[in-house]
């Protein structure tokens, strides 16, 4: 049996992954008096009088959940709501086991923006934070940065920042196995959608400068702002600063550069292209299940440190390495929101999981099953946002 | 320390009561590859070619959520969505403790109808089920009968139905106990909210013929039908077939009557009232935690049989004994609602769990902790749901 019929079996066999516990004991009717009526009466009322005592009394505080309106579901596309979720059982289960953080999903039967905010809005109250999951872009920009701005949860798209914060902690540690400086990086990324677009904006504030983005239209340039949307549009603030357009392919665009970064589709770059490359190169080829290059192909073309979404080769850009101890760290802190700075401590907390010492071109990115990830992530996480005024507590 | 103190205590200490966990290993990438990415594509391709595939490969078939508005919450009235969620998450580990049915709370902070149902119909791609919490009579009822009619899956409103379940099981038994028939009993309820409504239209699907409903503007009577809602309009057509009006008091209604069912307000019957119904009445004084008599009280007016809500005395009128058991059977049936005979097969289940033999009178209403109840209540559900045809199982 392949990977796609044992899942099916597994998931027959179980009936979907999640189930739903009580920590508290039911065994006779004096439980039963202090879980519920009459007893609960008293939590009720004292968080009417400070709905932050929901913190206190209830699950609220490590409760998330998973919200999507399946319009772009891993590679399958829109399949819908229904077809989601068992991406976002799965979710779920990785929060709760890397991170500790309980949750369930919501998968909701709209795909109008508006509706699709009102209703996450409307089920905050018993929400710690909201997990936006396998939404389309550009939509789920608008989504997400409304809800940051209209709610006082953490809410995080995954698919944005995931990727965006692992390929980070791998370029410090490439940049730190082999004495090279951020600054000096002259990237390229291809796929400016939901991950790439946040991938450039994290580049850029590792203080990354060169970079050059290139999509279905060729790369990214001034000269075609009016086919752009919004989104692809505020990427011309941050990438081709050199106004380069060359003969408008990945392969003009990636003679020189120090390292590529691939959310897009697979099989477009050769090792012919790796080899115009500058010395020593980086290659973060993470369309899936196939890359952009695979790492045999890029090996051949000079790559020094290779890294892709797929756990069957070193350097897994794997967003399991975040997103847990994202929400654990914000749910501890009781963050308002998680913001561009606890992100970046987080890319910061992964790169610190590997020793100076052991780093290796193979061993960048720790492995998924790294206790001490999502513990560093959480920890660097509250710090972060102690510092930037968005604890409450 | 009293219920109240203990009560804050074991919320704070848990930190709420709710916690979710994975039924399936995540232990390394093997695990990982199947629960999640890649494997997971396999079930969402199967549920984007057909959505009742959703009951196979996810948790969707076992998962209900338990939402309210906070606009009625215990006897604490309308204190808001976030101070409702200590009674929502104790709903939630009752119906896994007695029926094993997985569920999490939606707090939703609106209070118009409209939003409210929409919001429910938008979250229930992921759900198997809806159980509706403490909210505002007369909204509830419209909010249930919309949800019922524009659902696929099973809603239920405790509140108005898990009273009159119990209640109808309690009467059966005594019937039994005291060789009279259902259908010669005339019946007067005080109460005709949420709870006191359902009661009405339950008892005359039980044929019960004599019914008088009394609440705050006297006993519902023809006369006063400009002053009354549409729910309470309802009840004209199922009370009061004699036009008896009397001095518009409650003691005037329960001349001679056979049963006393309260769900209205403390101390409102005295024994002086009881001892002018006919002989070995039936005293069901349900308001929480004072009943409308006392026990002691209702005793010296010569009641024959006493139910309240209360766990310290004798045959308590406990919710608990209903909808876990009618949640377990409606997601066995995958039924696509819960109509009326289900409600009524499950209030004769909750009677026959206990023998004919064993019927005393301070014994009518089993134990909440009887394994047998909510084990019967779920197969006589399921099997009329098959009968009735909502089945689609």
């Amino acid at each position: 049996m392949n990977v796609f019929e044992q899942s099916l079996e597994l998931h027959e066999k179980f009936r979907g992954k999640l189930e739903i516990s009580s920590k508290v004991p039911v065994n006779n009717l004096e439980d039963l008096s202090l879980a519920y009526s009459p007893g609960v009466a008293e939590p009720c009322r004292e968080i009417a009088k400070d709905k932050e005592n929901a913190y206190k009394y209830t699950s609220k505080g490590n409760m998330v959940a998973v919200i999507t309106d399946g319009s772009a579901v891993l590679g399958l596309g829109n399949i819908g709501p229904a077809a989601a979720l068992p991406v976002m059982e799965g979710k779920s289960i990785l929060l709760k086991q890397f991170g500790g953080v309980d949750s369930f999903p919501l998968c909701l039967d709209t795909q109008d923006v508006e509706e699709f905010i009102q209703t996450c809005k409307l089920v905050a109250p018993s929400l710690g934070g909201i997990n936006l999951e396998d939404i389309s872009a550009p939509r789920c920009v608008e989504i997400e940065r409304r809800l940051i701005d209209e709610l006082d949860i953490p809410v995080f798209h995954d698919d944005q920042h995931g990727t965006a914060i692992v390929v980070s902690a791998g370029l410090i540690n490439a940049c730190q196995l082999t004495r090279r400086k951020l600054e000096d990086l002259k990237v390229v990324i291809s796929g400016t959608g939901a991950a790439g677009s946040s991938i450039i904006k994290m580049l850029h504030r590792l203080g990354i400068r060169q970079i050059i983005a290139y999509n279905i239209d060729g790369i990214v340039h001034e000269s075609k702002s009016d086919r752009y949307d919004d989104l692809t549009k505020e990427l011309l603030k941050l990438t081709n600063s050199e106004n380069f357009l060359g003969d408008d392919t990945l392969a003009s665009a990636l003679v020189g550069a120090d390292v590529f970064i691939g959310v897009s589709v697979p099989g477009i770059v050769t090792s012919e292209m790796i080899k115009t490359m500058n010395k020593d190169p980086f290659i973060f080829a993470m369309a899936n299940p196939t890359p952009e290059i695979m790492p045999e192909e890029a090996a051949k073309g000079g790559a020094f440190i290779i890294g892709t979404g797929r756990s069957d080769y070193p350097n897994q850009i794997n967003n399991v390495l975040a997103f847990p101890g994202i929400f654990r760290g914000a749910l501890d802190a009781r963050a308002s929101k998680i913001n561009e700075e606890m992100k970046l401590a987080a890319a910061k907390a992964i790169a610190s999981c590997i020793p100076a010492t052991e780093l290796r071109p193979d061993f960048i990115i720790p492995s998924a099953f790294d206790p001490e990830v999502a513990k560093r992530v959480a920890e660097a996480v509250v710090e972060e946002a102690q510092k930037t005024g968005v604890s409450r507590k």
